[in-house]
């Protein structure tokens, strides 16, 4: 996605060849039309035609005239089809646009994995409010990117931000399809604040911030980096700042405004009780392991479909590092973890996996297979220890959100300047790519958590932010949604048993 | 869907060129086949060809012979694979193929989202037993689709349905993908129902009753409109009927079975008590919003795969209306909720995103991006109107299945007629293609529900329809399948602990 | 899989035409170079040049000069993309790569699937530790895949094993898509075996199985039957053993190497108690269900992907082969269960649609549609009755995976020597298929069974393999990982409720 491949074969087989016996030829034009309808006509009456037999093998290329040879030619170059395009120029572009679009449905998949995630990794009480801002981010996400979103990223720029697009209408079928793959794309970075704010915003503060977050933060920065890809400008993206599939795009962007949300909220009850850490485990170990499985699946879209076409299949690389970082992300983590505190952790273990992913995002098409290993390994130790870090200076982020796609994502935007095999530090021993990538990462912590502070503390003193103790310790999905996730758990304790059906009885 | 774009490339370039000289080259094409024999011999021995330097750019091509190009594009367009074809000829629609069935792979993880959804909104149980009936539908219906509905729908009509291609063998690839693409549709309108007749139903009715609709019910009517995509006709759709994906064929065929079911077998006990209406809470929200997400997934296939071709990448487009009609539906329902019953309730924001789908399904090729939102938002309001009316006027539908496949799919049909670029009420000022969109939905519901209340009406007369009072409040899952779906927390509560090795002990 | 079918178009179009002519026109190429360069230029500033006007309809082809036609033929099937090679030639490559990569992420979905399946088949006490099983395997499996396994099983065969491509380098984008396919594959293999040994080994010594298996007991079978796919050799292929997408490599290698595993692990505690057998049911059977639609789902990429090209569109019937026999195993171990235990048993119903996918992978590119089905209904009652004679003759294998995967991989492999269209026993008569297939049967049992048996036993006897009897009765989450899955209702039961934040309070 850094750079705007787009669709090189149309481009090129559309623009070429003299015109200037364009005109000349006007007047045979009409005959010729004539002809070719009587032609065609003809031919679909013609059983089993001379195409038909040299697809057999029955008669041999090489024995027709020139004439014929160009007619078969052409016909199996230039066919047309439904849509009166030549089909041989057009396939390639149809088959970028399916890619593009698949990984982009891979991606969608990717908000059922933060839903899981976040649902096992917090308590069952809250469960079925953090599903309700997972599925309500993305609804008023892709509908707010659309009207709004993608005209400031990828619309003619000012300068700052892009002017036009909006509520976008597309022209071609690629432009629907660039649409659907840049709105699950904003989606994610939407959806990964939800973790670190869980069990303790009000529901519509969340959804303003969605709102704000989808609309304009992640939409102005992509421009400074992406715009370029469909009409908009990059400042940063022409500084030759890499970031291919969105380490810092999305998941820095992401997190550190999960940083930014969890700092202004501040800790949820019972989390630092006299001096101490009290952890706060996940009640469903299991669908948080689901949830990693499907994220790790969706990033099959979300880095390999980044190519935005299948030429030179260079997808298949791409797909080979983001799964060795991710599984040495896994595995780093829980070394680290092992070593530090004496068990294998699985939460670590995890988050490992989703660290090392979010870390070869910016670098999975430029960083070596045997790099890409070191970046997930190590991005899968940094996690470990900036979520006790964290933790232990008093943000409290649930799922540790802020870790992974915040801090790792910024190591992994880093990691294109160390390794990548042209302009890496450590590869070609140049430091100017790595220079480029730390203003990068400097720029988007700037933006991201200042515009989301901003607007935390703007919603805190407006309509709130937080909800009351009260609340809090009886659980959001009471409270907020009028329903237990689990009824039949929480009914058997606290209520009127008959109500539900419930338990063997 | 709609039409049957099929393979326009292969058709076009397949019949051409007029065949009158084939007889006289008759004589010189065991020549030439020899000669052509030794040339590929010998070309295999060689290094670094022709071709290859062209394609390294050593050569320029306009420096060769016309017979020297004539030769090299004849390699590239019409090079043969193992399975003695021309390629470029026949690349389109091996792509177009591909992409049918990645789609019906998608539509096929649908399977997965309707049992979470299902078991999810009930009681834990009867979740073993709901899981049964979502697993068996679907091979019931894979293996009778197969045997007789596929002929059924697609095979050489007698003006009322197909009559060959029984125990389907397909002569071509094309053909076998044709026939998976739609076996997951017919699974998909069976599986509809298992929601509305949950948690009452004997297991082996509902095995009988899915026997018939994936074998006769949805067949027949599918051949009305879409049986000229193969080999049959389609009398309603050869009047204007459109339906592009299934919001009628599909959707309400499933869902009018659905009311039939649900009447017939009439309320779960405890629901209606002296005169009061007890809501049932389902057992686990979450995991009915994971199949949410995975249906939404589905989707993905199920509408932009309803192109059966990558000709044009209109696919793109329809992923996009897609995806706006199911966010627009989500928040539409949760609005309306929210307003209503003061609380945004998740149930009705996931059933909102599920009827927003529903209803843009019919119309995701010609409805207008922005009408595609109002389609999902009217759906999701529809579907929390709908829900509570029917709940108080005594329907007990434990998922919803009524509203949000029979009422939202015949929306999203009239919204085609509303809605449509060519021929919509409100884009056009044309009534004509309203009239038949609702022509299609009456016929549909009475082809369905009539046939369905006749089928379970049947059933309830002979084999037993409804459990007894005894195994409902027991559950489904321990008197039919003698098995907890969770046994660990319901033998603490009733059974001999020593048997499972229970929590934490 | 079974034939290395790779790329015949690129390997045919690259080789033809003599290049005796090669030398003499040396001369006039730089000249040609310049002439191009400066063409180019002036086609770029060209508006709407002669192929626009072809592909608008306004100008017939048929109307230009042979040299025109030829220009226009060749910009259209010889166009060159930006990595400067002939497109027309590498598209039907490159859709073929993007296949194998869509279907390696289809398998690699397997994984959650089977994490799903396992955990919800065992108790709750350890369900974190089958997910960190399942988890780490796939990460240790697929470093040691890249770094090992791949070398030993693709690399230049020394008769035994591959010699060559550890820590794999691609030189093309087809090599690493190659890998990631085959790295899945593997990972398949190796996580086999966590379901049997589940609940009672360490999980240090489970690591050290995962790396074995990964790295070696399942690569170099596997070159024995696939090496010559890529640079091996494979003298089980040689002879003709047909095992198309791994029935035997990949399902009967993971079940006998699980068969091992439960050898030597001996029963759970608590199973065999005063001679009786004691049921140890799994604590969530709706996330087993889930896991088996996640399991085959990912199935259509395991079988219809072994294609490894979209030649011919074969990948198509193999999917319905392949979706046929999973429903007609499912409702054989249905019927089979309900005849034998008077209930239609949920657990066997799942494992029944596994083991129909286990059976149809050997031959589902060979077997007919309706022999498919049979294959699939045997395989679902040998399920059954397999895994009832494994549990009384004492072998406890909580998932089955030894029935599933090691006896109906053994079955499905068989089949394929009964069924084939070209030489099955059955529908040919010949009968030396059978033996070829047996052979391999016998020889991938051996091999698997006796390493891991030595592997099992020599870990028993140094680092220690099984966990202690209170580490077992208390459950391998919180003494081997400090964590509970589900705390809120373990620490309920046996700690300090003010610790969590519990239920509804």
């Amino acid at each position: 996605m850094g750079t705007a491949v787009a669709n090189p074969l149309l481009r090129k087989t559309m623009c070429c060849v003299s015109t200037s016996a364009g005109k000349v030829i006007g007047v045979i034009r009409t005959v010729c039309a004539l002809v070719l309808a009587v032609a065609s006509w003809f031919c679909l009456c013609v059983d089993r035609p001379l195409m038909a037999e040299i697809a057999e093998g029955d008669r041999p290329f090489q024995s027709l005239s020139v004439d014929e040879r160009l007619e078969i030619l052409a016909q199996s170059s230039l066919a047309r089809d439904d849509e009166g395009k030549i089909t041989s120029a057009n396939l390639r572009g149809e088959v970028d646009l399916l890619w593009m679009c698949i990984a982009a449905f891979l991606v969608f998949a990717m908000q059922a994995g933060f839903a899981c995630v976040e649902i096992g990794f917090t308590r069952a009480k809250n469960a079925a409010n953090i599903l309700m801002k997972n599925l309500l981010d993305f609804c008023v996400g892709s509908l707010l990117f659309w009207a709004v979103g993608f005209g400031l990223m990828f619309g003619k720029s000012n300068g700052l931000f892009g002017t036009s697009h909006f509520f976008f209408h597309g022209e071609k079928s690629y432009d629907w399809g660039f649409l659907i793959f840049q709105t699950v794309f904003c989606a994610t970075a939407a959806t990964i604040v939800s973790g670190a704010v869980a069990e303790r915003i009000h529901f519509h503060a969340y959804l303003i911030y969605s709102a704000v977050i989808s609309a304009l933060t992640y939409p102005i920065f992509g421009s400074w980096v992406w715009g370029a890809a469909y009409q908009g400008t990059s400042w940063l993206g022409n500084m030759g700042f890499h970031d291919f599939a969105g380490s810092t795009v999305v998941h820095s962007i992401g997190g550190w405004a999960a940083l930014a949300g969890a700092l202004v909220l501040g800790p949820r009850l019972g989390k630092y009780r006299a001096g101490r850490i009290v952890p706060i485990p996940g009640h469903n170990i299991p669908l948080a392991g689901l949830g990693v499985f499907i994220l790790w699946l969706g990033w099959f879209g979300f880095n390999p479909g980044s190519t935005l076409s299948i030429g030179g299949g260079h997808f298949a690389y791409v797909a080979v590092t983001t799964n060795l970082a991710a599984s040495a992300g896994a595995i780093g983590a829980l070394i680290v973890s092992w070593l530090w505190f004496k068990k294998p952790d699985p939460s670590f273990a995890l988050n490992g996996a989703l660290a090392g992913l979010v870390a070869i995002t910016a670098g999975c098409d430029v960083i070596p297979a045997s790099y890409s290993v070191l970046t997930g390994a190590v991005a899968g130790g940094l996690v470990v220890i900036s979520a006790v870090l964290l933790d232990r200076a008093g943000l409290d982020d649930p799922v540790g959100a802020v870790s992974v796609h915040g801090v790792c994502g910024a190591w992994g935007t880093l990691a294109v300047g160390l390794f990548a095999t042209e302009g890496g530090l450590l590869t070609t021993g140049e430091v100017h790519s790595l220079l480029v990538q730390l203003l990068g990462i400097l720029v988007a912590f700037l933006w991201s958590f200042l515009t989301s502070l901003a607007l935390f503390l703007g919603i805190k003193y407006t309509v709130g932010l937080r909800v009351d103790r009260e609340t809090e310790l009886r659980g959001l999905d009471i409270t907020e949604h009028g329903l237990f996730a689990y009824p039949e758990q929480f009914v058997i304790e606290t209520g009127p048993t008959e109500v539900v059906g419930n338990l063997g009885k």
